[in-house]
């Protein structure tokens, strides 16, 4: 199995290099029959792409994504989708020193010894956060089958900036939805976004960065898919998002904190909703999933980043070639937080998965109409 | 590509029900040339089977373990290797209630969904936390390859059990390894592994149950294993251990925690060893692992357990066949908290990934000596 | 991908080796709610297995199916199925001198080099025709299941043996169906069937054996089966076949003899049927396949069996552990022509192969009712 | 899996349509650190590319590659190879009828039934010979690697067209090689490639096409290479072969002549080569395989491609909206036989195959230097 693919049924390739010619993904498993032109994805790197307010790098890339293949008269044909950005905006002369001396936090240093060298430093290469967009064109995809043909709504949010956290237990998830990108941070509250914004300047002012949690909320996912063991939907999810850059935690319901409860607080107990006969639970602790497969309710989780690992500050490193210890220096464009631009690229990954799952359980015909 | 099966090129296929006639793996990959008995397979099996204390439940199963394949004059011949676990002990009776009226926090009613009732609903089938032995038959094959010729050490153990938690920051590896069996808990410390029993014990007084959280630290891993983006070594153990029941979080290395830091803070510094010249980090937030590879520090994560699902509480649940609510009382024996009985399973699963992803970087031969 | 899988959605893992403790298989990806037991399953076994007539090697083996997992109270759960043969008459005394001096025609040489010499020497190990028995399970479940949901018939037959050859074009399917089985070497036609036994008798009475051509014809496909390119329906069978030990050549529709006509005689023209309105061609040279997928006529294609390598001959080889030329006399009970036993499992192979293109053509349900 | 991927370890997605944007592949899971620019593919396109002859098309189209990712400063860098083909010499006015008339001998009406009718028909799309290109980016690499690693020699060559054969069993490799591509045919004997194109240009002159039979020699492959069962080197091998548009047989070694022989004739018999010490076969009617692995003997193959499907003649088809029989004339600009372009293609995918192959026998390092 080629390790640059993610899904089975619906699958996405990614390839492509930070500094490089280009960036690209090939959507491979799509349905024929979906009406699709870059309209559909654009918007969605719109959201992810650099340069859009003071709280993200300064780089400027235009990010405007061809289609080059699968779609005809409109229409998806059930070809790969091969899909491409062209890079403009890459200066890579900052990079140059990290190839010999690995920077802390960032993949140098293991793409030397897994390359032999031969990986392409520049901007961080394959390894660079710029490689999200690739997720971003399949994604936006997935997100038009999984909204047009199930009524599936993805909503990603940023929940929290360093210590500054918004809780959301008791926000509704259509306000969620249409407040998360009314400010830089993707916060849907105006106010704890408005701190969670000055925590970032503050950390950028004292030449350092920041992470934070990004919450995922899916509505809509009828209940029986994924797979028992080794494809769950925890596992085929945790597996794509573990793929984002700076992430290092994953947790779905109640998750961590949900270990310290007891059972008779974790479990949900079911219930037949009135309006609709439909079957559904009290609370949610289950995050939606109960042995891997979806039981109807909405899905819940979130997922840490680590905070940007490019700081302006003088740090320790060693050099690969002369097999010293040595000071560095990161200068260039960095994000101060790279939670900001995160929603689109959680949002995708998880449209993805979860078209490809719902493929497996037969929901989505071989022919749109 | 079927969907009880883990790994790409190490693999494990997972077979049987808890309370059909067996439970079974068979492990397709596996190197020629390995010394290999049930001797191999059984101890680890031991450590995981119920009956063994007070905390866990009082099924008693022998677990004993059979070769059926894939070994001949006491060597692994490169062929499958299939593995048995004849189930003894079992008692339908209780579960039969359970097809109907689904029990809160369990699988039975996706089961019964995705199946269309046709799942075999005995003692949680396929969804029972017995599968795990399935996982161990394979771990411990894998773990006998990572320890014999890479000399890497996976060590998991108890670090919460509820609200009782282990700060094992300062905890050499060497004694996390060498105390975790010696209590029925695998705490690796004994005053907090007694409070954690007690913890227990209350918990099943009060007819509920726990949760808790196991850490897990693997050393020995060289640098350049695990393929970037969508094979990272996060990508691949998350994926793994999501299928373990009842796991709903997965970090690594500062992980939750990290996501509020500053970079600063939880970047690692580079230095040289000076005993043998390696490059090292000062700390360890990454969890040894940069850009989805390792980079030579031991990778360490921890995993959310739920508390157990099956309390004997009256609870709230549906009536799937007359669609009406209902009360259930779920009866039977279970254990209060699985956390105990989970580290040879983390320890399993992690195995098996990590000689996969060590088998991609060509590190293991196809014939053993 | 572990190698001894085959299929990606309806998937049969083989297990287990000719003198061992047993053979068996693992089916994983049936969908749940089809009835099964071993009675549908032990009669198409029992038309594969040794000793049932004069030109069939002697050895005896009941070759009694057993299913372990994966079927409750009389159907398919979803959950894997496996199944299993415990070996009997093994007398493996004759191989051992095979493991140093390899067979002409065996695996014995290129096992002993891939696996180091530890493979399972006895009665071929892995690579015994015995293990056909394996595929033979799976088939007889993917065959139940296209003729019951998509009345797909799969009818294999011996076409020659040596040069004793039958003529089938003008042969109508359900006499091909019906008389196939009406005799040892399984030709729908009993004069050249008995042209047939007179040859395998002779070559048997000369210390020698023979090779021929299963012919196979697949009726009710529908149209649109099977993926352009890498998973054109001709790759996913032709892979299957030469799964089969022996097999050296697989053509469909016209094949190499097609390749001699010009395009005029080749082409197959469109008609519409008048009985039913469907669109079928005149003749069949494509046999069904164009671009890779079903047209809607039959499948048809040919499997080219070599002569049996096991010989009552003295044949020349070398010591491999001495490096030296050397005499070989191969005794033991074999089959002296493997072509009347392989229509099963030409049909088993073919039926895996088409149920999982069908899966992947979403026209099979998940949940069979 | 998605369909359009070659390969396990060493990966080739194919991507685009013969009339659309541009064609494509990504190679995915190439060693990093091999020397690679367009001049190692872009001759062995030049070998297929079309217009070459008076036998080809007189279709122009310069396939002038470009490689988009993957490689820098020269080098592999281990990440997935983009390389593009921009069309320009698309004409695609002649097929517009063929989308509601289907060309006998094409994928026109199966392309139609699976899509839907949403696939670009325009010179037949996915299906078009042309798409091979992509099969000859990733051979190139292929090719490369198993030279300069291995020093093995993939020698694909016209044996027969039509009725015109070669007989090559008394040529010595090197001059099959060194004479293939002295002629418009490709066949290594000057005066049966006379007669070869001849026949062709008949053929044409009479509004008719012809198929033939390529023939494909490998050296230096050692012993060892194929996994027993389902991923023997025939079952790979054919697998890909299949992909190849038009052929519609495979066969190995002695392949359909050998079932006519007695084991006797057929068996190979081993001696030791007084030269080099190595273990040999006298004759090589197995095709240098012996139980789906190599035996280190040159690998032997034959395919049958059947006669070109487009031919200046009037064919009777069926109108697909109307339901109507009709008469078709297809008209543009055609191989009259796609054989003599076939060479490159069958090395490319012959050399894919073995590569995967020889990564899955740990053959190949992930760092080339």
């Amino acid at each position: 199995m080629p390790s640059n693919i993610l899904g089975h049924n619906f699958t996405l390739l990614s390839f492509g290099e930070s500094h490089g010619k280009c960036i690209g993904a090939v959507v491979d498993g799509c349905p024929a029959g979906l009406k699709l032109s870059e309209e559909d994805i654009q918007p969605m790197l719109d959201l992810r792409k650099p340069g859009q307010s003071s709280i993200t790098t300064q780089r400027k890339e235009a990010d405007a994504v061809s289609i080059l293949s699968g779609v005809f008269e409109g229409y998806t044909t059930g070809a790969p989708i091969c899909m491409i950005i062209w890079n403009t905006d890459s200066d890579s002369s900052s990079y140059k020193e990290f190839r010999t001396k690995p920077r802390p936090g960032h993949a140098d240093y293991t793409g030397y010894v897994k390359y032999g060298g031969f990986n392409d430093y520049r901007g961080s290469g394959r390894f660079s956060g710029r490689l999200t967009a690739t997720l971003v064109m399949g994604g936006a995809i997935a997100l038009k089958i999984l909204k047009n043909y199930l009524n599936i709504d993805i909503i990603s949010y940023t929940k929290s900036i360093g210590n500054v956290e918004l809780d959301t237990r008791n926000i509704p998830l259509d306000i969620l939805a249409s407040n998360r990108y009314t400010n830089d941070v993707r916060c849907p509250n105006s106010e704890v976004s408005r701190k969670m914004k000055e925590e970032i300047l503050a950390a950028r002012r004292d030449g350092d960065s920041l992470g934070g949690v990004i919450e995922c909320i899916v509505s809509g996912v009828p209940a029986g898919v994924g797979e028992p063991i080794f494809e769950s939907i925890e596992s085929e999810i945790s597996s794509g998002l573990f793929s984002i850059p700076a992430v290092k935690g994953v947790e779905f319901g109640s998750g961590f904190k949900g270990s310290t409860y007891r059972g008779s607080t974790n479990n949900d107990s079911f219930f037949i909703d009135s309006q609709d006969g439909s079957i559904r639970t009290k609370s949610n602790n289950s995050g939606g999933i109960l042995g891997g497969i979806t039981d109807g309710m909405p899905l819940v989780f979130r997922v840490a980043f680590k905070p940007a690992a490019s700081i302006p500050k003088l740090q320790k490193t060693v050099n690969l070639k002369e097999r010293s210890e040595s000071d560095l220096l990161v200068t260039g464009r960095h994000d101060p937080c790279v939670v900001p631009r995160a929603p689109p690229v959680v949002d995708s990954v998880t449209g993805i998965i979860l078209l490809d799952s719902c493929m497996k359980a037969n929901l989505i015909p071989r022919v749109l109409r």
